[in-house]
């Protein structure tokens, strides 16, 4: 029941279909509203002590901030390795993942006695002060489709969820960069994200989700050329597919992508939340 | 996407170590903080419409009223069949367990298009008012080690989480009626309640889990002299083991009743909350 030296978590990959932008003066009560589906693709991150902190993907180091900065406020110095199913930058919530398998491995490995929604706090937080991510760790903490229909950490932030689940496609595209995006045009990205997310606590359904999220992408005017191209291929089929929030990569339920003639990959959603291996 | 004529949920079992028992003028309102396992045993359920409201468990049809105010309060009738892999009445919360799964499979079976909440909240209420269950619901949604930090339904109570999980070992000695001991004495288990929940909000792990629940039912005095004889044994083994509330079953961590020479039920803590099968 106590941790060892080393300790492993996983953490669902977290797909934004629409959101909002809410800034507080308080990190933990800063965030977004908006919808987005966990998947069973995700991370796994494990958490080893060491005189200072590094993280590792395969033999690499990369500088993801987020996962410093939460060793930083636990006091901890770490080797985090991290790997993953899904490619890192193109919207899928792996630097606030990353941030919350790093809060939940290291709580285990230097015992540090925190509850759940202090060690989600402490990722929220890091994700948002690194300007990666406001929504995609509250997300992945609960796992299955998921409403943020008050933003922030737990405490600030509330969730409800979709029931269900299914089969996901996606198309990854290329990069985008989260904090530009983010900067460039947060009260354009709002409004159109407050109208989605009010027709979607209206009717909280799977097919009203990737509507609303697909109105989202027209109204906010981030869809690329390239997505734009993919997104009216499979209407044309007779699907819906939207972008995920913020990458240049086009989600959609089924096999609509397959459908419209594309070569996608696939997961599904996932039911799981965010948790120690053990 | 949309739901068949048939729809099928899983909800994992909840075992409750601690808790207090909270009325409101509102059967949202009402409720228990308190602490408990939700496990990989679980309960699958399944609805399909029809005219008169029926719950069979294999071929026998059992009187289940959490389940059946479920469909009374959405406005539909069906067949509710229930299979599980433990036993009814002895402390998993399988009463709440299947009002809950009714309200998924019958959202999907029925479109509905309710929310999470909204189907997680007449589940909690129609257990309440059932009197079977006071915070086996909420727990059950989420998945994982739960604390009910505030008492209700979803807008009313508030969730926290112990991080981990581990191999569950439990025993099953008898029956108790839940709403005569939460008749008999409400006051005498809030106290003992609030002491021991108090105690693991300051350090929640699982150790201190095991040990507030032992504590709780030793102080509530609601142990039968059969459980406290495992009880001892398992302490006298060098363990801890405590009572599932309300059942007559002792349950812990690891090989705690193997280790003292029991043959128990094996089973593990879930991280998934309830959710539609597909």
């Amino acid at each position: 029941m106590t941790g060892g030296s080393r300790a492993h978590a996983r953490v669902p990959g977290h797909v934004t279909g629409l959101f909002t932008v809410e800034r507080g003066n308080d990190p933990k009560a800063t965030g977004s509203r908006g919808g987005g589906l966990t998947l069973e693709a995700g991370v796994e991150v494990s958490v080893e002590p060491s005189s200072e902190t590094t993280v590792l993907m395969g033999e690499e180091s990369i500088d993801l901030e987020a996962a410093k900065r939460v060793l930083e406020n636990l006091g901890e110095s770490a080797t985090v390795e991290v790997e993953t199913d899904l490619p890192l930058g193109v919207g899928f919530g792996l630097s606030g993942g990353i941030a919350l398998g790093t809060a939940l491995a290291a709580n285990e490995t230097f015992d540090l006695a925190r509850s759940t929604n202090e060690l989600v706090t402490v990722a929220h937080v890091a994700d948002v002060e690194a300007g990666t991510g406001l929504g995609d760790v509250v997300a992945q903490a609960r796992g299955g489709i998921v409403l943020r229909t008050a933003a922030g950490a737990p405490g600030h932030g509330s969730l409800d969820g979709i029931p269900g689940g299914g089969r996901i496609e996606y198309l990854v595209l290329g990069e985008l960069s989260t904090p530009d995006i983010l900067a460039d045009r947060p009260d354009r990205i709002s409004r159109a994200g407050r109208r989605a997310l009010d027709r979607l606590e209206k009717t909280p359904t799977r097919s009203t989700f990737m509507e609303a999220s697909r109105s989202f992408t027209e109204e906010t005017g981030l869809a690329t050329s390239s997505i734009q191209s993919v997104l009216d291929a499979v209407e044309d089929a007779g699907g819906t597919a939207a972008m995920a929030m913020l990458g240049e990569t086009v989600f959609g339920f089924g096999t609509v992508l397959s459908d419209a003639g594309y070569d996608p990959s696939v997961t599904r959603v996932g039911h799981t939340g965010a948790r120690l291996r053990e």
